[in-house]
């Protein structure tokens, strides 16, 4: 941590903050400057809780922390990538895993509608190439008048889809009420990005020890991300994958700016696999292909896709679905962009029986 | 809902869109222009639900919605201001009022954090003016690593706080889990800028028919917020405050940006009430002062300031408490400003035995 | 200056970049933490210009920079408060200032569209007790096809209205090539949002001398437009006037957003004025009092607002421009406010003859 | 374009907006909903420049624009992609183009710092694969005290470079007054981000006829972009290309936020080519890579990347600066990228003579 001090703070000034740091158990290192001294604080094991008071002492201007606030999800922590491995509860026949050499493709419609379009859509992106199916039961709406999903009837639809594709799959979870229930079907646990600073829920699906897919919040910055992520850690469940799905900006082009080179960074600071979302950041589907081109080339290790059989009836969000066909025809280039990269897209483990 | 066909959207394509239209129920006006043609429809009673399934008909470019998507908390639903009434339930010595002719300030510490911390702070806030308390007892921290709150045990601090005062108080709720207990102590329930969009936990404070201090999230346009507020409203609880605390901008002066302007928007488009926040929009304390004046200025009805009687030994946000001499001496410069639009400033309602 | 060592990094990169610092003639201070090592710099007399080559030695991890970039512009370079004194060079009957204990407030229309439109706008800000009148000759238009303004045609109408009231005039300048013509008319020159970063325009109204109205950037931080003034004062001209106008965030309610913030900040670091448009940042007339309200009460030394004696009809911007009748119950207003924080409203020096 | 009224509109209200639209020119078409009234406005050949006058009536709540307001840069004006030809007007040895299948490099130091600097650089990107130099003699820097370019001198380093190496170059135009020299040097000339909106400057590069490469501001939409290039086209001059450089959000983690969804959305709405500056947005060499691969899979008809011998002695931004081998080992990359989208790596199209 450094202090920066005002340019007219007085010598007793000074001095009286570096006893006031002393008295913190801290070393303080004074360095007199030509406008200003700054005053470097070491002796710490993490960050400095009590800056505030600090910061608060006359002739101080300004507090630069250092150290990053999170451990176990640090790459300093960890040196080499987690590998999370999904399918292992609930005993799925094809096991799927994020953050190995190959990207994992995550696909499936918006919202669990009826068994017809959930076993449709499942075996079509099995199909295609995914290796893991996406459906919400239990929806967030902005509006309390939009259509909030099926719930439990809507958890059993994808516990069928599982077992005639065998694939595992993910589903959002809303609140620590429903989580027993949820645990019973969903081989991943997604926290949406509206509940990605809900801190109760983060505690709860780390307690679970169930893998996580952490959706990046509209306004989070990556460090609040990883922030996030280290209170799901620190709970004693290391399975963690992150989902960068675009933030808020002032441009209005898309639903969200899809932040890109939050992939690289994520991989610098953190050892946990990072996918993207292409289809909520766009909000289009005539502009979700190029993006998940692009993630992949950016290096991310696996894509959460939203696919429709029939986008134009879609209870929710149909205008950013793919069609079955599209969609394939997303996992051709996909692929190629992958192995430009020398990178294989991943496959289901097994042939499905007939 | 207003359908804008592509520039080269042949005739027939503008006529299956008119059809698709009429199949939904509603009335579709075609309305030919020079480059293009723009389809009006009509004959909804709410937002379009199915809007979705229009969008990804050929020849269609863009669907613009016309309809607010939300009623309850709407002025044109309610043309009266919505007046909240505190402290009824729990049978406080003081109820307030916020939304009324006068300008009603909470105050306390961010965090309660003993006894003699928040009856000293208390005290001094009531001397100075406010009639309210506010004190987090679940603290929602970014860090896992950082101060939580004190739990069950500042509740009954709080409730200390509140006999000793008369005044009733606010405190935060972060989940559905601790809802029972916290109705117990808290004459008003905050959900803070984390959980704006934690539709179980609105679903719950609503349904719980308490008054909610309903904070906007960092992210969150004015439509978000009420729309938020609509959860709560629409599960029978009309008894809701709503509150700008600062949005997350490029500009790094501040913790978050103030947006005055949302006040008068809001006053426009809803009859709940608007407080400010300026203590975590600034995260300051030397600008707090003027930020409030501002508010009350733009036409808030009302602030909720953090103070503390040592801001440097606070356990969170010390960088951003008033000190009470400071504090009164904002109630002073805010009781002037309010004068100038000739609103009064809430007084508690009755003295204090003393 | 602070470098910021990874943690891997070893004692011959952390000596290495010590010696790269001594050879740039600066200080290193090394102090080691726990999980890494910081070194300060001192010996510095401003910004150090070759950050970046220690920014790419092995082993670093990040620079922070502490020392201001900006001096002349700073409170620390001079402490009292710049009064800025409008008119004197073209000898208007009455002349203005700007940064003194009285709140100045700015007013005309968007655009000078015509003799009788001019007249009668200024005539009716002046009897409301504007001090300085607006009025554009050269309009940036976002759109080549808007209406560009009346040129040197509208100087010549400044120029009446400036002798039929006695007021000053400010006027926006678009480039240099129309500097000596624009000179010719204005008691101040106007720097707008999109030209903040024109760096050969800063200079040259630098040059010029003439007192400098600089409006924020829409994306511009506090200390972009410090920099940006810092560039009008490095050329000898200190008659600068800062003015907060909205930046652009994803808050669509506003046509930007107005960041209050900025004036106590600015307020404490510059001995600059600011001053406030309310017209800009809000883009609707019926939101335009309430933020001038605001803008005062947080402490801002002027406003300047759009007045246009029949806004349907205005040539630009019509939606935010106030009335005549409205712009004088502003004007009540904000004297209320400013004289709850006790500072007087400016008024015209003199009365004008009849 | 669409009038909304008010739910509490009269019917004389209505009747007298569709009167006021009559006189305009223009046909009213009303739509009477269940809550309000909407009234569409067709006969329009553009944008109605009057709207302003009809938002002002009384009962109007909203106006919504329809038609997109440029004209001669959108993809419904011309069909074909544009292909901007590079180095025709000065004959470079190794003419290059933009905007045609193949995907084309230009890259080059920051800074113009001296002879040697720039065409050691200069052959080591050709060498790898560069088909246009950039190098900056004019540079615009937020700080006035920050090195400011070479001026002169550098334009004919520039030159000693092109005809050195055969390729075109590009430098940044900062005014109007030094156009005639930088004409004489440039093949194509660049407006930064920082002029996006000069719109002097983008009329007078527009009369040049030379070929420009406009960066997008900071804080400009896609839609802000393409009225800007709208600006230089609409005095005849076609030959423009954009480039997506990253824009200002909340985020810290990069010094921009690179927008890829620009480039697809960029390619629906336009006919101009569109490249991409992965060195500014990201401001660190070890993130410019992965972006420069995820801007190629986007669909991007080029890069443009800055590159230096000895990064850490840059005269400016050399934390985000390539070596030369990274920038071959990038160019590797980059064209494997390109291959798995079928589209080639543009080189020079003639040898170089030994």
């Amino acid at each position: 941590m450094l202090i920066v001090m005002d340019a007219h703070a007085t010598a007793a000034q000074i001095a009286h903050v570096c006893q006031a740091v002393g008295e913190l158990g801290y070393s303080a290192h004074p360095m007199p400057g030509p406008t200003r001294t700054a005053i470097g604080i070491t002796g710490n094991q993490g960050p400095i809780a009590d800056a505030g008071r600090i910061a608060r002492l006359p002739g101080v201007r300004e507090i630069i922390r250092v150290t990053a606030p999170y451990k176990l999800v640090s790459r300093e922590f960890r040196e080499a990538d987690t590998v999370v491995r999904l399918g292992a509860e609930l005993g799925v026949a094809t096991p799927a895993e994020i953050g190995g050499a190959a990207v994992a493709v995550i696909a499936g419609p918006c919202t669990v509608e009826s068994r017809e379009q959930m076993l449709e859509v499942a075996h079509a992106v099995r199909q295609a190439g995914a290796v893991m199916l996406r459906g919400g039961a239990y929806k967030p709406r902005t509006s309390p008048y939009a259509f909030q999903g099926l719930g439990a009837e809507g958890l059993q639809l994808l516990a069928e889809a599982r077992e005639a594709t065998g694939l595992p799959v993910v589903t959002e979870i809303m609140d620590t009420e429903t989580l027993p229930l949820v645990l019973s079907y969903a081989d991943m646990l997604q926290v949406g990005a509206r509940n990605m600073q809900n801190y109760p829920l983060l505690r709860a699906v780390g307690r679970s020890g169930r893998p996580v897919l952490l959706k990046r919040g509209f306004a989070a910055t990556v460090k609040d991300l990883l922030l996030a992520a280290e209170y799901i850690l620190a709970e004693g469940n290391p399975n963690v994958v992150l989902c960068e799905r675009g933030i808020r900006t002032f441009d209005d082009g898309a639903r969200f700016t899809l932040d890109l080179h939050a992939v690289p960074l994520i991989k610098q600071l953190s050892h946990l696999p990072v996918i993207v979302d292409p289809s909520h950041a766009s909000g289009r589907a005539d502009r979700v292909v190029p993006l998940a081109r692009a993630a992949v080339a950016a290096g991310a290790d696996g894509l959460i896709v939203e696919v429709h059989h029939a986008p134009a009836f879609a209870a929710c969000d149909g205008e950013q679905a793919l069609t079955p066909p599209t969609f394939a025809a997303m996992m051709g280039q996909v692929e190629r962009i992958a192995a430009a990269i020398d990178r294989p897209i991943a496959t289901p483990a097994a042939a499905l029986a007939p």
